[in-house]
């Protein structure tokens, strides 16, 4: 029982660790998943000049500012990424793949994917389109499956499909040393479009086409509306209240995940709001259970 | 014409300042109105570690970085308090006693007063009761004024009323030299209820009570619904929505003005969210005139 967290915070960008440091001020347990860069938006910044209180500074710079504070209060980050969440009661539950995180409330903080979906991606989703390859893994025994990976996270979702799977295709979205098992079959090339009747049965690239049973999309964030199953999307964004509550209780967003403007400062903001009011939903539980 | 501004800040604290820099990157031409200090509170805070980036800093370190940040970007703060904001059609009319600032639209960021009002004092606002000593001076030629005054600024405005009021009596709610003329009568009292008839008549304090015609409250900020008339108000907070609009068109407003929590970072937060959407008003307003 002593494993269930009183927050999970999905996602370690400024909202992500904004949430994270209240958080621990009011005493609550805590994990934070995220990477090992904190926010891929954030280090490419070049200049910032309107976060409060640093004029002129690189997303590198910032970030280290960044970590210094969560070191300085003992935070660490979780590199693990989060395929699913269940609301399961009055908690929740993390999936990473094969593992399994409780948590009493959790504060998403997913950031924005500015890749388009390929065309096919969301007709076909459920229907040979997946976004958890070790989670659907089991599904595709025996069979072929495309991986369009936008990371090198992606390549031991890859190497797991591939022990299941009769033949496995790796299509990179970046260049690096691709750790894949030999029968592996590594396809350069840009997706354009999936295709097939009821199932996926092709997935269309620039100069080729493969014919599979399914395609995994990897990305560096699950869309949250994939995420956590029931909550509610509006214009392409979680839904909040000015509290930061979504419409599942206990389920808290901020940051860019849930609207524009994509800034900092707005998005530590929202974390901090997120976070007070996990901790009043937790002390309420608590009081209540009394 | 020149004497426009695009927007018009009112307070100085993090949810005004975080607005200023991200207007004047924006390129707009801005004005800020607020003290030395920036904030009382900030510079009264012993320990901050809940502000993204700063671990462990006093509330003086944090202003200092901040007057460092805006000194960069070469942004002034105007040491005037405003004491009414009138929206005149497509801009607004700002009112420092007897001087006029204009502006396309306001962002209001005055912070929340903590002052519980006295007994009385909401029930004859507007019958003897008032906030802006030198706006209603003229209505007590010749009559005896009460002024309340939590800080320095207030002498002055009482030394003005005093050259109208027949008899000027000055409550300090602080210690100092008090810079009043000699006619001017010193209570050092508390003072606990504003009574009268259909207007008031005496201001009653822990240890004697003053015949007065008026009372005045210079507290540090005028309340927002006091300072901008029309302006809709709920819960004691300025009712704003997600990107801090409030009911009148071109204003806005953030930081603990517009409600809980009160915390640095959320209101830098949302100066910036209301910065940006003042761009945006101002943009849409100049392209309609195209």
């Amino acid at each position: 029982m002593s494993d269930r967290y009183d927050i999970a915070i999905v996602g370690s960008g400024p909202a992500g660790l904004s949430a994270a440091i209240n958080a621990k001020i009011r005493n609550k347990d805590i994990i934070v998943f995220g990477s090992r860069d904190f926010s891929a938006k954030l280090i490419k910044a070049p200049k910032i000049n309107n976060y409060l209180g640093f004029y002129n500074v690189t997303g590198e710079k910032l970030k280290e500012e960044f970590e210094n504070h969560i070191k300085a209060m003992d935070i660490s980050i979780k590199y693990e990424r989060i395929n699913a969440v269940y609301a399961i009661g009055d908690y929740f539950v993390l999936m990473v793949n094969e593992k399994m995180y409780e948590a009493t409330s959790i504060i998403l903080a997913t950031g924005v994917e500015y890749t388009k979906p390929l065309k096919g991606e969301e007709e076909f989703l459920g229907k040979g389109v997946g976004y958890c390859a070790t989670c659907d893994a089991p599904l595709y025994k025996g069979k072929t499956v495309a991986i369009v990976g936008y990371n090198d996270d992606a390549e031991e979702d890859t190497n797991f499909v591939n022990e299941l799977a009769s033949k496995t295709y790796y299509i990179p979205m970046y260049n690096g040393n691709y750790k894949l098992k030999d029968n592996i079959e590594i396809i350069k090339d840009k997706p354009i479009e999936i295709k097939g009747d009821m199932f996926v049965n092709k997935l269309l690239l620039k100069n080729c086409t493969i014919e599979t049973d399914g395609v995994f999309i990897l990305k560096d964030s699950v869309p949250p509306g994939q995420l956590v199953p029931g909550l509610e999307i509006e214009d392409g964004h979680i839904k909040t209240d000015r509290n930061m509550n979504t419409n599942i209780p206990g389920c808290f967003a901020a940051g860019d995940c849930v609207g524009k403007p994509y800034q900092y400062i707005k998005s530590a903001g929202e974390g901090q709001i997120a976070s007070l009011s996990a901790v009043s939903y937790i002390d309420s539980l608590k009081n209540s259970r009394k």
